[in-house]
């Protein structure tokens, strides 16, 4: 099957009609992680951008500013932005979770230091801003610079919320905004502001990136209580034992007895756990359905992320029904 | 004695010459600490802005501004750019170091984790970024995320050369223009720029500020040898037990015979320190007069940082004599 064929992935879809953007990308952030004083920086980078990823955020940017029917050179600077703002996040959230895996390889905090990962990940930050700047646009630079502090709020709202049962579904979206669709927003916001996109439209894009993100998070925390390893590269349970408050627990807490009120407590607030402590929690979200409200919520969000994409007028059909397309497949993966 | 008394100390005369609009910074800095849905952050942030520190950063964008005749506003939002960003970087480094005590308090990563310490530097960072975009100046945003970039390659830089015995007085150079002077040279030189000065007085403000900071640098790493802990806040051979290779045993490492290299080896790089070899160091230091030479390094920097302040024409000369003798003063605590 060739990827412009229909039924390939959308993901791949949109990277197959991107490439040629997508390659000038991965050659700027190699030149851009480079330091001719400080070897251990591409050693480090190199070590979590070869591993690949999706790319998915710098597809959303140049996707649209293409859509858009942008035809300057300054989406491809905005991509590598985005992929230097998250892969700094992710150096810095595997210090912080202690993390040991990620993208099925160890994690540079545990192949260098934590003192490595830190600083690596300043220069990584530091680095998407010079590339901002090169743009000369102080709008996208305001897009950026407030993207980069919501980010950083949501994870040290995270740090309070994840371990308290107060927590409820307005502050967990406050966590996933920040902590996923902040970046989303952002990276379809400028790729309409560099593309000279109408106000609504760029609104539009807004929207479909913030709707995106909330459904990508919401499904990453589903598949964590029901996925397999091989397609996540996480074990199942990892947030419960990371005693992580996420959607499906939140539903179950809500709709929870006393005793059953009393186990979360224990397991999540107190991070008291035994054997069979899993299975009783996935019996539990059972009970009270909360996986498939999990999933449903999800599928609503990217309806949203849908209706945002069809208001906007398009200079490449084609391309907008990728994106269309790809909310469809990120929440494919929990259908 | 009054604050504009010439034998005032110069930071004193500064910081009173400057006081409205230095009053009008930690305005800035307070209200933009603070973050409504993430509650620590204010917490963890008062807790170093508030145990004061000496602004030293801040003052010297006011007064670059101020003594070039800058009479708009902006140079307030630069010099609470410039505060977060040293702040950002004393709570990573506290992170990097271990560090237990920063200015006479426990630091933050001790007070509540290294988690908080990251992300909460990570949005000091953001911070920083939104302020320096509401400038609206292009060139000053290039500055600052250059200078951003150079700090954190300057610290990563010296993960790997503080224990080698190969790194010689150029790495450590680098290393001291990264983590310090960077940041010394990037606030003078900002406060040029907005004030709308000539290319050649904007190179003379970077060149103070640069040589300032090595200055700076040089004289923390010499009063980690000879000072008293009352003064400094550490303790005499903190960086030796923490095994960082700063001038003083460059230069001592420089001049060892076969015996004295091996110590430097065992100690430095290999880490096994016992009883007696602090002051063992300090002997070798004495022997090869190390403390001696390292001094007169960090006064001929501060010559350097006032030759260049005196080939700046000023609109407020009080104020550029204050400048240069800051310059007197920074060495004056190891004269």
């Amino acid at each position: 099957m060739s990827l412009d064929h229909p039924a390939a992935k959308p993901h791949d879809r949109l990277a197959a009609a991107l490439s040629q953007d997508m390659e000038a990308v991965n050659t700027l952030i190699r030149a851009r992680m480079a330091s001719e004083n400080a070897p251990r920086i591409p050693e480090v980078t190199a070590h979590l951008v070869d591993a690949g990823g999706k790319r998915l955020r710098p597809l959303l940017t140049l996707g649209s500013a293409r859509m858009m029917g942008y035809g300057g050179g300054h989406h491809v600077h905005l991509a590598a932005t985005v992929e230097f703002i998250h892969t700094a996040t992710l150096l810095h959230d595997d210090v912080v979770d202690e993390s040991r895996q990620r993208r099925g390889r160890p994690t540079a905090n545990l192949l260098w230091d934590n003192k490595s990962s830190v600083l690596v990940g300043d220069y990584l930050f530091a680095r998407a801003f010079q590339l901002m700047v090169e743009t000369e646009s102080l709008r996208v630079l305001d897009i950026l610079s407030n993207a980069a502090a919501t980010i950083a709020e949501g994870e040290v709202l995270q740090l309070s919320a994840a371990q308290n049962l107060a927590t409820d579904e307005e502050i967990y979206l406050k966590v996933v905004r920040g902590k996923t669709a902040a970046l989303f927003s952002a990276a379809t916001e400028v790729g309409g502001v560099i593309a000279g996109a109408p106000e609504g439209e760029i609104a539009a894009l807004h929207a479909y990136g913030d709707a995106l993100g909330i459904a990508f998070q919401i499904v990453d925390d589903l598949l964590d209580y029901q996925g397999e390893t091989k397609a996540t590269g996480k074990n199942v349970g990892d947030d419960f034992r990371e005693r992580k408050l996420t959607l499906p627990v939140i539903k179950a807490v809500a709709k929870a007895d006393a005793e059953e009120r009393a186990f979360w407590s224990r397991t999540i607030e107190k991070g008291q756990q035994d054997d069979g402590d899993l299975d009783h929690a996935l019996a539990l979200l059972d009970k009270h359905g909360a996986l498939a409200e999990t999933r449903d919520d999800a599928i609503g969000w990217a309806h949203r992320a849908k209706d945002a994409m069809a208001r906007v007028p398009s200079a490449d059909p084609e391309l907008r029904a990728m994106l269309v397309d790809l909310a469809d497949y990120v929440v494919s993966r929990v259908n």
